[in-house]
């Protein structure tokens, strides 16, 4: 489709594009492979030829020629009078995005703040492993400074959290996500503290034993069966699950296994990373090694994740499908465990330190308290020494618990020490996101419950396809939730499906 | 080291030379990729990720500023008297040899030759799947071709088959493989005609059944114990075994698993895998992304990986030690099989149409037929329609056998479709030289016999290392040879060994 812009310059775009893109899946291959084979002692080496790959992209992406290709590209839009919503004009509005992202930002500041996160990293693990905040807090702080300067370089700002979140969510404004999670955070609180007065749900069944060998053999068939092609990818094994891409035709996905542990560990999180996944298969194979190539956003990618794996796998249609499969797969294990069980148990409420094992009812609570400590941060309002209190005070306000120490408290993700403040809203985005989109995929395909418990999920995927997916970048995440369910963005839908399944299963 | 050389022209070399090597790691793992986990899919986008670095390598590698640098840098030298000995010195030299090697051939021709070489591929396999060399042959006929004109390119040479050899086994004359070849193909054709009029060896249990999980664990404990560093590198899968290196600590082996060939596909690719493998882990440190990484030739790479295969891998010493191993690891299935019948299946002799299966006594054979063609293609006095019935004719002479059809003779290898005259003599090489290093090595090492029976193999690692392996690329391969065996190349030492082995397996 780009072949027949007439423009020289549009034309060197894409071709340095297009080299761009292939040294970067030449680095993704290198990340990939360090977190999934790559040999202990082959670190070292890694890191020089990772280093040598992200300067040689950051050259090619950031040249003056590339400024200059950009300026007369838009010159010859304007003239020939492209549409503004038609290939071409994105691929250039998103590559105008790109590299003045990446030009305004000193080469200085790059090479300093790599060097600090590098150290802070280092430094986060030992105070984690010691579980004392006081080794990482100089580091952070450093980082929260370094990330105010960043942010005046994006001066003019209606506030200075909006650089650092556009950085992960394209337009999405700082005053829009705080509006909509300060509804969130009082309803989902509400709601925690009714669950809490009702007689809790037993899950043990889940923590029996299922064999590793079969448990792999199971979830690879599952994945195959929602639509995962696995000619065009792989579920591979990491100490944390993560999904990368090469290609659309070559998306890689990892999980991890724990025999005691099959549905926290294995299971749903490979439904997770298959929703990413099926989201890097489903980009138009057109926009392949374009800017327009990738997702949207990381909270449109979230909602793709959390879709597979919370309207959908954790939904009763979709375990009525399953079970029976799981009792064949391992014969024996859940014998005892009818469909009303296994549904309560795999949707268990239960207040907890730790982010990654939250539920549905309390993810997005770690998520707003990581968001407002971050602004407080920004702001001066908080200061970085009083942090674990302040994190402690308000997850007893809101869950009800308190963190032992630090490691179980504010140390517990890696996020700040990699600099990477303003990233968190994304997973909350991401779920509010996903029931919007399921609102609004169920108007399409009214029996969709009824093709989960079936075990067809052709029609679902078509309509991700069809809505989300193929636009890969091409659109903002608000675009692209507008033109997905005719909506802004709101929290109502995800409220509404909290409150109705949770609601049921703990009778309220 | 390098670190101390006061030419600004030298440390520019060692910087780009830095470069080079990690977009090369990166290329080393696309490829590695490509041919054990990467979903068949991907290959579309792989390829022009592999074009791209390809590409960039060849720029950086022979820009002007490269043969500036190298040129002042040799002044440098010159007027400060390095030792030429010096790592200094030779790394000059490599990288002047490498610069001049790939610059001297115009770009024009190594584009249309590539392009070439792409489509002879394709044609080859067409060719091989339909048993007829007619539709290989016009790529072949162009391959000749334009091999003339790239030796050419290096003239005046002794013999136009020079340019080609030296691109493999540098400083290696084809006069003197030639007076080699001789003298050992008429030795081991006598060797072959008088094995086969003794009774015949049964290795029929080599073909029992061994379950494929156990071997996997077994050869990996087999490999472990004999010296592959598993936290410097891998075993994986691939279609056909290789070695590949992305660092002297990242070195990756791949084989192949059939449950009712365990000697024949898994165990012995291993060993020779891991014998490439244990020098790529036992090259000096200090030499890692300068022009002294990597193996002195393909020759000598050979003669690694063939010590290890068949020296000590095949050695009635060895067996004794792996034979009751085997016998643990696998009950019951080698009970009724004693140490000499062992030894003497996996040294059956038994003259057969395919290259990589055959058996020491006649391995050679079949590279000194494929040198002496590719010679008299390049000097016009065969041609290339001639082809098949000239090589038919030279297997039923040497070997006694004949293909039945172009599948099985001359369109077996894939070397010739990828434009790649002048490699295979460096198998042949290899063996020589495997032999000859072994010599050296017992006269070191009197009792590495005993110490192989017990399972101590770290004398003779160590010894290789010491020899061999630390040097890298710093000396050509007929220096390395002379360093580690104090002798210049010869035969005498192989055919010494395939007799006295041979004889006593065949009561000669």
């Amino acid at each position: 489709m780009f072949d027949t812009v007439t423009s020289d310059a549009f034309q060197q775009l894409r071709q340095r594009a297009a080299e761009v893109s292939r040294y970067g899946a030449a680095a993704g291959l290198l990340g990939w492979d360090q977190e999934t084979y790559m040999p202990p002692k082959g670190q070292a080496a890694r890191t020089r030829q990772l280093s040598a790959l992200a300067e040689l992209i950051h050259r090619l992406s950031t040249g003056p020629e590339v400024g200059e290709w950009l300026t007369q590209a838009e010159a010859d839009m304007e003239a020939q009078g492209w549409d503004p919503d038609s290939d071409a004009a994105r691929f250039l509005k998103v590559a105008r995005r790109d590299y003045d992202r990446a030009t305004r930002v000193p080469t200085e500041w790059v090479v300093e703040f790599s060097r600090l996160t590098s150290e802070a990293k280092m430094h986060w693990q030992q105070a984690r492993a010691q579980k004392d905040f006081r080794l990482f807090a100089p580091y952070l702080r450093r980082i929260v400074e370094m990330r105010r300067q960043y942010a005046e370089f994006f001066a003019p700002y209606d506030h200075i959290y909006d650089p650092l979140l556009d950085g992960f969510e394209p337009g999405m404004k700082t005053a829009t996500v705080q509006a909509l999670f300060a509804g969130l955070r009082r309803e989902q609180v509400a709601l925690l503290h009714a669950i809490l007065e009702r007689p809790q749900v037993d899950d043990a069944f889940l923590y029996r034993p299922f064999p590793v060998a079969r448990q792999k053999t199971f979830v690879r068939e599952v994945l195959e069966h929602m639509g995962f092609d696995f000619q065009r990818g792989r579920l591979d094994e990491s100490a944390h699950p993560f999904t990368t891409g090469f290609s659309v035709d070559d998306v890689r996905l990892t999980t991890r296994y724990k025999e005691t542990d099959f549905f926290g560990q294995a299971f749903y999180s490979s439904l997770h990373e298959m929703g990413h996944g099926l989201y890097g298969q489903g980009v138009d194979p057109r926009y392949e090694e374009t800017p327009l190539a990738g997702g949207a956003s990381l909270g449109v990618h979230e909602s793709q994740s959390r879709l597979w794996e919370n309207l959908v796998g954790r939904s009763r249609s979709y375990l009525q499908w399953l079970l029976p499969r799981l009792r064949d797969a391992f014969p024996g294990v859940l014998d005892d465990v009818d469909l009303d069980a296994f549904y309560r148990g795999v949707n268990k409420v239960q207040p907890s330190l730790i982010r990654t094992e939250a539920d549905e009812v309390t993810y997005n609570l770690h998520i707003m308290l990581r968001m407002d400590l971050e602004i407080a941060l920004l702001e001066g309002r908080v200061d970085v020494d009083d942090l674990p209190e302040v994190w402690n005070r308000r997850m007893e306000e809101d869950l009800g618990v308190r963190p032992k120490d630090d490691a179980e408290g504010v140390l517990q993700d890696i996020h700040w020490a990699m600099g990477a403040l303003g990233y968190f809203p994304t997973y909350a985005l991401g779920n509010v996101m996903s029931a919007q989109i399921w609102q609004a995929l169920r108007r399409d395909i009214p029996d969709v419950e009824a093709q989960m418990q079936a075990g067809r999920f052709a029609d679902l995927l078509a309509w991700l396809r069809e809505h989300i997916h193929r636009y890969g970048r091409k659109f903002e995440p608000l675009e692209v939730l507008q033109k997905a369910t005719g909506q802004e963005l709101q929290s109502q839908p995800y409220l509404d499906y909290l409150r109705t399944k949770y609601g049921e299963i703990y009778g309220l």
